[in-house]
Formats: structure tokens, C-alpha cells, sequence
């Protein structure tokens, strides 16, 4: 069960469709598997990244019950909606299909600490008994969080037990957030997020583990296993080789569609399309991708990887 | 059906819960009699008034269901989503439940004229045949949609053909759009939301009339019926006696609590239950409604009304 | 001097232009005899309305000695700028020429409780003894400040006296202000914007008054008068008959041009004129005001007025 | 005289302070030949990274006069301001002191297409003939300006002649530009942005060079010359020993702060004072620096650089 000891890589999973827009179940199966292979100790799927917001709700539903039923790892399902009974409609679906727990992101829209503190009483309470992931992404919802509200939510509700963090920037949060519960706060988990950009820096400053997607996922499960190794020269090297493909990838809303065509290129999805709105990469962006994989491949061979 | 000669007044609909936030369909029957008595043309549901969000896809096809078997008049369905799935598959039931076309605001987020072109280019294609109506609230969803957005998406979408106005100011962008269909653009229906606040003067701008809610329904009615009799005078008399309180609702993100409550004063619902996070009222605001619907009652029978 | 028992009708001044945009002297001194005649407590320059951030430096020192200098009553002066340099600047020079205290708002792009906080302490410090205003007018702004930041800045900082309040909506907030002052929190002035919408209901909430331009500026004084006097009745009366107007002015981006017209029209300044990007007012826009002025003048007739 | 031709690095120039906050005058020499020495074909001056907001009018001329006449490359002037009066009175010292021409980024608030072609018309209109820069950063201003956009602005505003480009993602805007340009539209010069963050696919989109800042200048210099001899393998190998600093620059709101200490610890500022409401960097930041910077010096020394 998720909880405030949770730690590592957790995965967060596109949503494979087919050319005419229908889900790919198949492909689903093999991303679940390639996700585990490339060392993901759990998968949170249904984030932004999964296009979660184009899915019907019964898409969601089948969505959640092919991936636990297929999963050996925990599974998070990010359950944010416009309102709390669709939240905890698919939340009920996600915890008796086997989920772990869910993730819940604040609505656009949301400004004064109190209020944002209120919605997550809220969804703390329309969630009942279920462990939930408090996903804290500024620039995608437009909520600034402080560390202050982070710890009142922490605090009042016992349920919150994991944050997705994605802050930017972020890493004085982290390092406000670890003092905090250093000196008497509640401790939670902290797995952070935006495509892996500062990980190792969020690392040191003392986050549990990655909860982000890249299109080669493994790079999350080397750098974090050569830093618990104690190696951080060697996490440096492993992280700098795919800085320059993180760092294309941190393109707003282009992340989930270069992801998609890299997870292409390696053989595991099938398709890279994407749900309207979502476009298509044009030919130069592909070969800027490819270009940068090269490089990449050449880097980490270097480093025996 | 819903076209480009739609006119009169479409009133918006609050949806009527029960004191523990389940639907409460006995008094969403009462309340579809009785504004239909107080003069609507049509009604919307499951507009930002009516909480929609807030619905569990099932239920949203539940309320659909009952207010179009009960209603002796055309019903217009909010049907704005996170994705077109989404609002495809509620799309779909509305106009199988016998809907008369449905309403799209666009998402929070949207800014340039591209962008908002392209959403409803997508919007027009995903409802196929289905009329829309096009939302343009910005106070409520951030998009500034300028009239040659508005005039672009008239181009391109046969099946947009009812402008739900409610820019803030608002008064230009109607003279724009009937200057430019009075010089070869399709003529659209344009019906007016805010409330209520600007009535008046956007009926002299050429507004086919008023799609919005209020607590006394039948000021919509009232005002069109002087003004279309030609009578500016007494609309002004009837406008400006309401006006005090069109004035209290138009408190953002206070109306919809306004509004239930004086439709339990009047006995139209049984409870003014707001689902969360919408909040109750004080009692002071209470006392506040109370006194200026008072003198609301004196000044209109004064008018003989 | 500015502080926390301020109270009455502070009018916020608007700004002449020649009609090639340079500063109409003549006409800042009729207007300032003009807002006294019509009983104005005191005045408030270069605020939002005043056009402030159109005038270079140089211009704002010109305007703050030519009010300050011919004004009988106590002027504040708006110094909001992108910078404390700036700020300090112009308060010196305002304090110099005789103001009773300054004014401001906070810059937009602030977001979380403890930015705001951490602002105004920075406002505070570089204004040293100077007393001030704080601009709550999250509409302009985007800034939304909680009742709890507010008592926070007023605790921790001495020099701030009086809340421009015009938060929409903003009711519960006055509310909540006094209740903390009458159990023990630090009790400052509150003033009242939002071009008068609400102004009876926040004096019956506990406000001191109006801080609000408008067209007719008498409207604030025979409001708060009525009231005083413990006419509420009569006061409603008043109110009412100048609301047409009030609502019509409320136009975001509109007033300060409409308010212009009104006060050419009363023969008190002699141009209209905007600044850029300040647009003029269409003919159908003066013919709505203009009818609007008419019956106006007919209901305050009928009182008496 | 800045023109359409314009190309190479421009550097933006911080704003060197004294501990108290005065500016330090001696710093700013110091600066401007240290920027020249590394390879700057030019020098923006007062951006928003030369805390132009927080000077007053006539800190910012004195800063304008000090570089102007201490550089041996031309200089370019940020004078966004919140008016156009102060936006044309520092324009006016900026070139009778010999900057070679102005910067100008639209105002926060700025939303539809019309809104930001009507804001580039007046500031043209008020610039008379003097050559501008558009800067294009909706991170930092919110304002999202379409390609469509930039190019009417282009076609109507013959004194336009740069495109100062930091939109994020941006790629795709640098080619629509230049096939524009290829087919008849009017070809200015587009100088990048970003803290160089995607540089070399800006260069390979055609763009003609950087315009930015960076707590080590002479990398725009590097990147350009490499890419400009052919030896794009090299230009990567570059620009990729950089990565992981200019990614840690790349924090919003940090940046500054950061560059501001790489200049002091190369000996070419004396302090990294921000004025209010900038901040001071904690130690865990500070260090978090310094070992980035030890391992960029590791690899750039592997490239003889």
C-alpha cells in the first residue's frame, strides 16, 4: 500500500492509442512490461502525461483495470477531475481493481493558500481511507504551492502521504519540506517530477525517488541506483549523457509526444499518436530527436551502459 | 432545433440537490415547470450554473434524461470537457435523450486566436451534426475570444449557431458581430448570459436575447416582452427594479448560491445544498438578499407586476 | 495625517489630458474644486484611474504638487511601481509636496500568501514612516489576498492604515476583518471601491467609507450621509437611482473613459481625452450613457436631489 | 544601427549593485569589457535580467550613459515600461547617449491577437523612427504571441527589425518565421533567447544568433563559432559541456541570482547583490553550483577550451 516510506522510480505511463484514436490494449500490455524491465519499482498512470483529461470515464476504467491486472509493481492512478464525485467514482474503480493508492493534482484556478488548503480537506475527504499522492505542478495547473501549505495539508490530512513534486523551482521546497520534518513535521514521501530535469539535485537535497516519465525510463532507475551506490561522480555522468534529451523533452507540451515517438523507435508501443488536441511532430523535430538519441547511445556506451 | 434564429429566452438551469448532495430529481421536475411558467423559451442545463462539473458522467445523463421528459420546451446540454471524448460520448445522449443541441465553453488555458480557432474546429468535428451553442465567458474560463475569433469559427462551423455572450464589457463585440453579418457574414443568434447585467442595452445592440440565470426568472421575460413591444421605457422601469439584486448575484462564484436560495424562498426547490466546494451563505448575505428582494416586490408592483 | 481612524469619501481622481495627451493643468484644478464641492473627505491621485502608469516620472511629480498644492482636503497619492526604487522615489516627492499618505498595490504575478506577506514588508521598509493604502483589488490585479494575509500585513506592519478594499466579491471579507479587529487584532480604516457597487452593503458590513471614483461624484457623499444619518430606507433610495449607472461604469476597462464623458458633460474638466491605450467611447456607448445620465437625473429629482 | 541584418551574440548585461543596493559603477565597466572580451558582438542592456524595474528613471539613464560610453560593440536598450510616455522618454536617452536601438516586451495582460498588434502599433507609433527589438517571453510576461502574429507586426512596423525569441517551446515559431520570410514576407533578424537552453536547434532553425545572458558568455560565442565553421559535432560536444549549468540557470526566478554569482567568482563583478525583491542563494544552492561549474571547466578543458 502506498504510503510515507514509499521510495524509488515510479513510472509515469503514457496511454497507447491506436491511428484511429481507440486504446491499444496490446500495447499497454508490453509498455507495463518494458516500464517493470527498464527498473520501475511502480507505475503511476492517468497523469497529464497519460491523457487522462481525453479519456471518457469508462475509458479511465478500463484503462486502470487492464494495467493492474497486468502490473507485478504498484500501481498510482491520478484521479484529478472538475469535481469530487468523479474523483472518487474512479478512485472506488482504481482501489477494486488493485491500485496502490492515486494521485491528485489541484484545478487550475485556485490562488490563496486557504483555498487550496480547502481543496485538499476536500478530496481528503471524498477520498475516504485511500492514500493519496498530492501531485504539485505550478507550471502546468497555474497553483503555486508553498511549503508552508504543503505542510498544513500534510498535517491535517493523515491520507496524504506521497508528493509528486514538480515545482519549478523546486529544490529549496524540498530542502524547507526535509527541515521540516527533521525537526518535528510528519515526513512524507517526495518523488519528483518534470521529466527528471534536476533529479539528481533533487536527490541530494533529500526526495525518496523519480515519479516522472522519459522516453528511456531506465535512466531514472541508473542514476538513482549509482547514487544509493554512493557513486555520485558516476550518477553525474549517467545523468549529464541524457541531459541534452531530458532537456528536449522539458518542452511544454511537446514532453508526451517526443516520448511517445522514442518509446516507438525502441519497439514498444506501436503508435505514436495522441488524442486531439495533441499534435503530431513535424519532420525536424524528428530529426532533432534522432539526433540527440544518437548521441546518447554513443555517450552511455562510453559509460558501459 | 437549435439554429441560427434561435431567439427569446433560454433560461440556465441550476441543478437541485438534496440536503446530502444526491440529485434530487422531484425538485428538478418542479423546477423545469416553473420556468417554463415564468416564461422560458428553452432551458440549458448542465451549464457552469448548474454545477455540471461536478457530476459523475452518470449522473450528468440522469439529469439530461429527466429535464428533457419533463420539458414542453427545447433543452440546450452544457456538454464542455476536459477532452472530446468526453464531451462526444454526453453529446450523444443528450441528443438521444431529444436535446435540441447542446453548449461548448472552451477550456481554461487557451490564448491565442489560433489556439481558440483550432479548439473549436476540433469541437465542430467531434459533435459532427450536432448544433452547438459557443460560450464566451472569460470572466468564468480565462479565453479572451475576440469577435474576428467569433466571426472565423461562424465561417468554419455551420454547426456553431448561437453565440452565449457574456464578455465583460461586452456591448462593441455585439455591434461587431451584427456589423459584420449585416455586411455578409452568416448571421448567427446571439443570447446573453451575465447574469442579466447589461439586458437592456445588449438587446438594443441587436442581441436575439437572454440565455443566463437569475433568481426571479421572469425579469428576463418581463423585459423582453416592453422591449419587444417596443415600449424601452417601461423594459428600463422593469430592468432598474431588478436591478439591485441582478447587482448582488453578479458576486463571482456567489450567484449559483444566490440563486437556490431565492428559488427555496419562492418554493420552486426544497434545498439550496451546493455541492463542494461551493459554499453556503452567511446569514448575514442572507438578510442582505431578503431586504433587497423586498423592495424588489414593492417597486415591481408599483409597476403592476 | 493617513491612519487607521481615516474615514468618509476619499474620491479617486482621474487625470486630464490636452487633446494631444499632454497634462491639462486648468482642468486637474477645476476637477479638484469640483470633487471638494461635491464632498469629497479627501482625494486620491495617480491611482489605477488616475492613469498613472502613463505618466512618466516627471509628469507624477507635476500632478501630485499641482493637486496637493490647490486641494483643501488631505491628498493620497498611488506610487504602485515595478520597483521599490521607483516607489520611494515618488513618495518622498508626494510627502514633500504635502500628501497625507500613499497608496499600493501589488504588482501582478504575485501568487501564494507568502509572496504578498513578504511584499508589503518590503513595501513597508521602503517607505520608512510613511503611512499607506493597501490596493485590494485582485480584478486589476490578479492577486487575491485573504482575509488572514491581511491581518497578517496590518500586524506586522504599523504604517499600514487603510485597506482600499475592492475584492469581488469582498462582503464576508469586511465582515471577517471586523470581527478579528473587535477581538483584538489591530483595527485599520477600511474604504471602499469597486466604483461604489456594493458600497451600502459594506457600510452596513462595518466600512468607513468610499475610496471610488465615479462619474457623479455626489452619489458617495449622499450615500454615506443617508446612512449615517441612520436613513436606510432613504439611502437605498439614493443608491438605487444612481445603480443604472454605477453597473454601466463597472465595465472592465470602460470606466475611467465613461467617467471622463460624465464629468465633460458636467462642464468640470474640458476633454475627454486617454492616453494610450486608452480607446474613446463609441457614439452608441455615449448614447447609453447619455440616456442613462437622463433618468437619472429624473429619480434623484424625485428625491429631492 | 540595428537592422534586419543584425546577427552574432548580443549579450544581456546584468545590473551590478553595491551592498547597499546603489549601483556599482565600477562593476558595470568591469562587466562590459569582460562581456566584450568573451566574444559579445553586442550588449543588451536594462532587460528584465538587468533589474531594469528596479531602478529609477534616472538610475536607468545613468546606467544607459555609463555603458554606452564604455562599449566598443553596440548596445540595445530595454525600455518595456508600464506607459508609453516613460517607454519614449528613455528610448530618447537611450539613443542621444548612442545605443544602437531599443527592446520592448509586451505589457502582463496582453491576451488576443488584436490586443498585442494594437500594443506593437502604438509602441512604434511612439518610438518614431527609432529600430526595436521584440521580445517574445510568455514565461515571463504570459503573453502568448502567435507566428501569424509576429508577422504582422513585421509587416506593419517597418522599425521592427529583430525578434528577440524565448518562447518555450519555440523551435516550431523559428521555422514558421523563416519559411514566411522565404516566400515573401519581410526576413528580420532572430536573435535567441532562453538562457541558451535549446541554442544549437535555434541556430539550425535559422536563427542568426544569440541574444541572452549566462554566468559564462563566452558559450554563445563557442556554440556560434562552431556552428558557423561546419563542425556541428563539435558545436555539440559545446554546447553539451554547458548543458548541465545552463540547465540549472533555467530555474525561473533563480537565474539572475546564479549568473550573478558565476560573474563574482571569475573576478569580473564584485557582488551578487539583487535588489528587493531578488534573492540572496543559500549555501546548498551555492554549492550546488560550484560543482557544476568544477565539471563543466573538467570537460571543457577535454575540449582544449
Amino acid at each position: 500500500m502506498l504510503n510515507e516510506s514509499t521510495q524509488g522510480v515510479f513510472t509515469i505511463a503514457a496511454t497507447p492509442f491506436l491511428p484511429d484514436g481507440a486504446l491499444d490494449f496490446d500495447s499497454i500490455d508490453r509498455l507495463v512490461d518494458a516500464y517493470i524491465e527498464k527498473g520501475a519499482d511502480g507505475l503511476t498512470i492517468l497523469g497529464m502525461m497519460g491523457e487522462a483529461g481525453k479519456l471518457t470515464a469508462a475509458e479511465s476504467v478500463s484503462v486502470v483495470r487492464r494495467v493492474t491486472s497486468r502490473s507485478a509493481v504498484p500501481v498510482i492512478v491520478g484521479v484529478s477531475a472538475p469535481g469530487f464525485s468523479a474523483m472518487t467514482a474512479l478512485s472506488k474503480e482504481a482501489m477494486d481493481a488493485g491500485s496502490t493508492g492515486v494521485m491528485v493534482a489541484p484545478p487550475m484556478g485556485l490562488q490563496t493558500d486557504a483555498q487550496i488548503v480547502g481543496y485538499f480537506h476536500n478530496t481528503a475527504e471524498a477520498l475516504g481511507n485511500i492514500p493519496f499522492v498530492l501531485q504539485d505542478f505550478p507550471l502546468a495547473t497555474g497553483v503555486q504551492i508553498s511549503p508552508s501549505v504543503v505542510l498544513k495539508i500534510v498535517e491535517d490530512c493523515p491520507t496524504c502521504v506521497v508528493l509528486k513534486h514538480e515545482d519549478w523551482p523546486g529544490l529549496e521546497k524540498i530542502t524547507a519540506l526535509r527541515k521540516a520534518s527533521d525537526t518535528g513535521s510528519r515526513r512524507i514521501s517526495i518523488l519528483c517530477g518534470n521529466g527528471g530535469m534536476y533529479l539528481l539535485e533533487e536527490l541530494l537535497r533529500g526526495a525518496d525517488g523519480a515519479m516522472t516519465g522519459f522516453g528511456y525510463p531506465e535512466m531514472m532507475r541508473q542514476v538513482l541506483d549509482a547514487f544509493q551506490a554512493g557513486d555520485l561522480e558516476r550518477a553525474r555522468d549517467i545523468f549529464d549523457a541524457y541531459m541534452p534529451m531530458i532537456r528536449y523533452e522539458a518542452q511544454p507540451g511537446m514532453g508526451l509526444a517526443i516520448r511517445k515517438h522514442s518509446l516507438v523507435r525502441q519497439g514498444i508501443i506501436r503508435h505514436s499518436t495522441l488524442r486531439k488536441p495533441g499534435a503530431g511532430l513535424t519532420a525536424k523535430t524528428i530529426a532533432e530527436i534522432d539526433a540527440l538519441a544518437a548521441r546518447q547511445t554513443r555517450r552511455l556506451s562510453d559509460l558501459g551502459l
